[in-house]
């Protein structure tokens, strides 16, 4: 059956906000190392960090009718989760529809598929993380559903679950670990910034995170190079 | 046979560069979503969008001497389309022969191989659309044929024809369809010019484009959120 | 058995800037087309061209335990040479590594796995070539070795031999050989200059290589198109 | 946190075993073209069809351990389920884990990761169905979990689901599904027999599936060859 | 516009099968190295060689209509080519197809998309190259072409031409060419016939060839391996 | 240089012969997880499993003429490790070739390029672990070495070292490691086959290698099904 569910749940925005800021990889870290999509999503243009709730868009393959309709459904702070039922490279979202999105405050757009309008994009600074980019549009023939739990590149979705992107890749928190994570997220922040410090300095990982004994007692061996000839 | 064709007839130059105004994703749909180069053809840099009369040249794998022999064949607006006779990642192309080229007036290089120098080609904005990066190079012991009719990233390109490139991929016109292809991407540009007004003044593509009947008549269902738990 | 070599010997300062002026398809061809790592190894950011010394680290996968006890081995105008034992997609190194080799000269960091935080990485302007990008992390658990000659990206590296990295690819000069490869990369480099010279003139690579008669003698054919209808 | 979740409710052994007797590609379309694992999963020998109901496990990258964990919670009739929380390609599961499982009435292996002793398996008539096959093995150092919900090569698959398996690739059905798809699969099948004979006869789709009319409606058009020179 | 082309000229059947039993390998290097289709489509099953008329269908993605339509075509010795206008990895054809097709004496399909039902096929010994298997399906809502000149992986293909397929690819020949390329088919494997049975006594390609000579004058030198240390 | 080296020194065949009835998995693991080739490498059919002692051939991208070269080095009980020093999916090997090495006892090949004839080299048994199948042929223009340290598919592999290959891919012994890597290997063999035994007869793993008291204290927790409703 094909749905739109409206009136969604969203995880609360300083949530979302607190969660960008600290970035794929620590939030990946934060949420004990799961929930990390297909590395093969890749950004559209470098240097773009964001987070937004979800709008979840299960679509056909070559076929982008259901993104139409979810727009509707999209408030200031959403993102765009779109996969398609089987495998597509096809190029699912455009300029027309991120002005589209963008005039409804949407932040970006992850989706197991294929984008166009690259160029456009990058100029309009509206993000996207796609599997391909590629020019071949889609049908509008099949109906999909909006907002509906989905596996979007390996990882499972809900609808206002958080979804971080960067450079880095994506990665989801469920709205309901959202607080948790972001405060382990955030802890880990201030340990790797204190680290950060004393590496800058030129201290050793060795000694910052005290290895030496650990690594001794594993057996590891050092040997001068003039002694090996 | 080995054969140079010399005196093609070209797409008239008011025509290529209408198309390349348009874009490879217009130009795409505008001529039925034909002709679209295998989108494993990346640009070496992002931000490049031209249109040139291709010069082709068919390579043994491994092999760029036929290269060379297309210079001479080439003209102020035209474009090389290289494409080996089985495939290479080998690096045909560098600054050396962009060089020679962008001398000559060629505008860009389309390639299904490897190409190198590319932070070089990049400080010459000389564009180049390849299927790798590689620093390998090539030799020069087989002969091959320039301005025949040739197979290139999937697509058949004819000595003449009009190819399109940009951040999204390659796209090629055949000369006899120029003008037509151009009116309809135009018209296309047009169509979507004033959707894009609509949009961005945040109307719904469910309105713009009349789709609430016929996605009802298909049996797509609103719930609640609140009417699902 | 898993050991550290201390106090190897480094291929002369000298040699190695040179090297990395020339560029890494210069030093391809000026080694007799040998040595190139697997062109699937790509730059975090464009336009970095780097060379350096290298410390080499033998990881297990999935595990960057031996990066820390590398950092130790450093010294200003080296680059580290990361492989592990079997395939990993895992991301072996993040800001936190690069400000620790970073504060010890390190210049860049070649990886036959994953990397995270690029984002980062490109605003410190430390330059890296990998497999991946991947934000999961690594653990700490198995022993490796530093310094030990080892396959990286499908080519050997000795702990000291200099390694070229840019835009093109890296590529790896044995120690022993790098002032042979130096004199005859710049000697290359010097008639390519004659010949862009020339090729900007508008002068043709058939004329500056003098192909026309072996092409003649090939079997090359040259027919007008108007000949051929 | 890391649990094993015991006693689970398991589908209808004859809903399972009415499933595999349609086969991958029929119960796909019986339930609406969903719930198709990525096709990059292949068998690792040609001819086997299985279905079973799933024990799922998820495992850290290149670890095992909770595969041996698992095992205890298999039954006759199972079938297991593995997904690493990262991309492996290690080989987790070979000749060993094979003897065990089928010795408890496991019927096979679906694992989005890599399998090893393909040789052996194939002997024994343990059929898997995995993205890689290698021979590196895998630790057996972190925790998972046993029987909860994951999602397995693109697709959400719960304990005690129907996972049917064979030389077209793997679709789970969820439990509270099965009965309906075994009777839409039936349906479909009794449907596919009776066009079967028609075109075994001779008759062609155009008539079987009264397409002819719809075709001229789109515009299709014959023209003879010897109309076109 | 979407045609059916009626009554295509056929390449004579004798030469058809004269090509068959060369193999693709020979038949490839028999008309100069050229013509053969993308090594990444793949057979089902191995152990067939086969050869037959090329019957084009041009489709669109996901989307099998024009199969049917093809069908109506098809001769005793011909030869399904099926290739889709943009990239699809969709299940195009399977069982049902193949048996309405066997029953009109097809020999075989070269599909550059998916295919499915494939212990069915191996069953049937219909043989299939394609470049996925893949059990979801197509739809059959736009029309395309039937009998014209297309790009099947990488090749050009014209209505009639041969297409040998064998578990070395597929190579198409065309068909005003096919008697040339037997003659020099059937030549080569003379050539190869005697030198295979020279090689079968224990003599070397380096006196069967003749290559000493040529070896030395390039520079080829031997060494004693108890000279080296 | 480009150099044959003759006479090498050649692991003791008794030891070949044992490592070759262990398998590359067990051998893999029994030379602590390391010098597995490239999984990417895969047999031409199953069932083959095969040691021998290695004559490497560094070859030219697309080029062959070594390998016939390689030939006359070649005594029974050899394996020929082909590698070129730039990637090239080109086919190096046919039946033409199998016939000359295997009438001089060579067991197999290993080639990190492509092959050919594979139909004919099936039926000749003869077995061929490759990167590519590929009908294209190569050239015999330019020299190489024999008998020299190379990297294959990833792994160092000098003249005379032991290379295992069986379905599961490749693994290389150092000459100098062979009697101890085989002792290990049976060490493992002799284990696994206790617990092999154990296994059949229903124990479980956890039992087996006493897992239980580990995964406590690790944390791992059972709940039944019945308590998460």
């Amino acid at each position: 059956m094909s749905i739109v569910v409206r009136g969604i749940a969203r995880t609360d925005g300083a949530l979302v906000d607190g969660l960008a800021a600290c970035g794929v990889s620590t939030v990946h870290e934060a949420q004990g190392r799961t929930n990390l999509l297909d590395p093969a999503l890749r950004p559209i243009y470098s240097g773009a960090r964001i987070a937004g709730t979800a709008v979840t868009v299960s679509v056909a393959p070559g076929d982008n009718w259901m993104i139409h309709v979810a727009v509707e459904q999209c408030q200031p702070g959403d993102l765009l989760v779109v996969a398609p039922t089987s495998p597509s490279e096809a190029g699912y979202f455009g300029d027309l529809l991120a002005t589209s999105v963008q005039a409804r405050g949407v932040r970006g757009l992850v989706i197991d598929a294929g984008c166009r309008d690259v160029a456009d994009l990058t100029e309009m600074q509206f993000p996207v993380w796609s599997r391909h980019v590629a020019a071949y549009g889609t049908v509008k023939e099949t109906l999909g559903s909006v907002n509906v739990g989905l596996v979007c590149a390996g990882q499972w979705v809900e609808p206002g679950d958080v979804v971080v992107a960067d450079d880095d890749g994506v990665v989801v928190v469920p709205r309901a670990a959202a607080e948790q994570v972001l405060l382990a997220a955030r802890a880990r922040e201030e340990k790797e910034a204190a680290a950060r410090e004393r590496y800058a300095r030129g201290e050793l990982g060795l000694d910052v995170n005290d290895m030496r004994g650990r690594l001794e007692r594993a057996g590891l061996t050092y040997v001068d190079a003039k002694d090996l000839a």
